[in-house]
């Protein structure tokens, strides 16, 4: 039954949401997962320093969060070298880019991005009637120049591309993107989704000026920094367009341990930088163990590992059952042909041996499905 | 400035925002205030037991809230006597009524609330286009039944009411609310702000079948439970309403900290109350404060009194001026002839000496004023 008091729109979305959480998983099975890989959290952790900085807000949290957000937005536009008029923070990439779509997107604006590309996006667009146009991946990688046709030809207003690539794992070097910049048609807005930015091979973040009106980036605080729960991250954009932000988003919503964490963890330049390495190990380690099991790893520049599993979605899909039959939580890609593989989020080493406990068992199961 | 790339609609938005923070404030001064009375935040602070909860949940961020809120609905739904299926978990009362208004209101949708009532609420169906109805204040109480009138003549698909009310502090009894609630016309829904529920006189709180079509009430942990900078506030409302909250809302928007500290809140039914008798302590004690300065205290039934200053909103503004300019940070309402008022939060016994030394100077001063 629908309220009769929604709006057309809201009457007209369907009751799905894009994905469903590990929690409700293991309420299904009735014990708890014993890997949890499948969220592309950061097992290893946030820095110390941010925990202890958590720790002790938690006893001002009687405090509203300053609504400016002052000190952490200022302490990142120095991180990246800009004016913090440049930086709007919000409640994770996923908030942000609610409020973007909402700012940009009204009943049947053209949006683009790749099929089988990020759902929360896709999930936003929807919600405000936007008319999502998609480019299938090139292989297994996003298409910059197809997506920039697309958008020229159907007259986009927004552009969305994550780079490191969720759910593929592949990356663009900066030529790529530089070229993609310039290729953004009058009246569009590239999204740019850097939430794995900070994993990604070093030196190879394209260098894109804040104030350049045709792109917006995204970060975040919950991959490399392994604040997922905290709900921390950022866009890097142009002044007005930044601004804009202010005249609809919810202004205490960001709270007062998040800005203490955030503020601490960006200011641990040591932390990411050790995470990346943890994470580059596990990917290898991951990697390792799909080739022992006969089947293929993508080369990742993110926090996880995606396989091909060697047939199609169906059979994907039995795998990725196994697995989380014997306790370990893995994701896999919605749609065809992507959806022949499994996207396995690296962890510390006693998640490794699960995996690779369950792994074998899992295709077994699955080739000798009826 | 505006970026080209907005909707019609969030192009006309004023670029203004409902609140400065006392940060801002803060910073623009040069110094940090030496009472912090003017957010309605509760500086008794929280359970003990959720700082605890939050202190140990700091470690697990790295990990996604339950994006079903399962453990914490399911909390509140026997809290209140209800199905889960009548709860739901949003980022504050302001990120709820956020996604309220972005369900029900499209442009032009009327939308009544008194006038000079809750500003972040008449933020919202700004956002969304809708064109609001207001009522003034009857006295120094909201009117039910002037509302509820303009909501029949207008075809209003929502009426907002505090109860107790923001800013003026007063309280309507469950047999008017109990009125107002058989008044809804049809297409319409009553959005009951219960913000300050758990410090209003024992007893007097509507019973309200949460099944009840014409009704959603709104809850938060900001107040009684002192985690404002937590962000966390419910809605118990009619099944398919709370459902249509799942095709809008940011499904991982409540961040593990968030969701672990409220639900020991929740579990501490000691703390609430003994909030609640230094609240109605601090009041007493704010209001003897007022009286002495010659000034008129309102009777209040949440955790701030509204002090009539005896002249207009001028004066008003000068006395508020002169408690910012001596370190006393305090609001006041925003529109005549309420802003003849000011609002104290209540504190513990050095915010309220503090008040107390300011309070005779910032009068004489404003009675100064050329």
């Amino acid at each position: 039954m629908t309220d009769p008091r929604l709006t057309p729109l809201a009457a007209s979305l369907p009751p799905t949401v894009p994905f469903t959480g590990p929690e409700a998983l293991e309420r299904r099975m009735g014990r708890p997962f014993a890997a949890r890989m499948g969220a592309n959290e950061n097992a290893f952790g946030p820095s110390p320093k941010a925990i202890e900085a958590m720790e002790r807000t938690a006893r001002d949290v009687w405090m509203y969060g300053d609504p400016e957000v002052y000190d952490l937005r200022v302490a990142m536009a120095a991180h990246h070298g800009c004016d913090p008029s440049h930086v709007v923070v919000g409640e994770g990439i996923d908030g942000l880019l609610g409020l973007l779509v909402r700012l940009t997107v009204g009943p049947g604006t053209p949006v683009v991005t790749s099929l089988g590309g990020y759902p929360t996006f896709n999930f936003h667009v929807a919600g405000f009637g936007g008319r999502l146009l998609t480019v299938p991946y090139h292989g297994d990688a996003s298409d910059p120049v197809a997506l920039m046709h697309l958008a020229e030809e159907s007259s986009a207003r927004l552009v969305y591309l994550s780079n490191p690539d969720n759910p593929m794992g592949g990356f663009h070097g900066p030529e790529v993107i530089g070229r993609m910049v310039e290729a953004v048609p009058d009246g569009a807005l590239l999204v740019l989704d850097e939430a794995y930015a900070e994993l990604a091979p070093e030196g190879l973040l394209p260098s894109i000026d804040p104030a350049d009106p045709r792109v917006i980036r995204m970060r975040t605080f919950s991959k490399a920094h392994g604040l997922a729960g905290l709900r921390v991250g950022y866009a890097i954009g142009p002044a007005p367009l930044v601004a804009a932000f202010d005249r609809v988003r919810n202004h205490f919503g960001l709270g007062r341990i998040a800005q203490a964490g955030a503020l601490a963890a960006l200011a641990d330049r040591d932390w990411p930088r050790e995470v990346a390495g943890r994470v580059a190990q596990a990917r290898d380690g991951i990697a390792a163990i799909a080739r022992a099991a006969g089947l293929v790893p993508l080369p990742s520049a993110a926090n996880f590992v995606t396989i091909d599993c060697g047939a199609d979605g169906a059979f994907a899909r039995r795998v990725l059952g196994g697995l989380l039959g014997r306790g370990v939580f893995v994701r896999m890609p919605g749609v065809a042909p992507l959806d022949r593989c499994i996207r396995v989020t690296v962890g510390p080493p006693e998640a490794l041996r699960a995996f690779a406990e369950a792994l074998p068992l899992a295709l077994a199961e699955a080739r000798s499905a009826p």
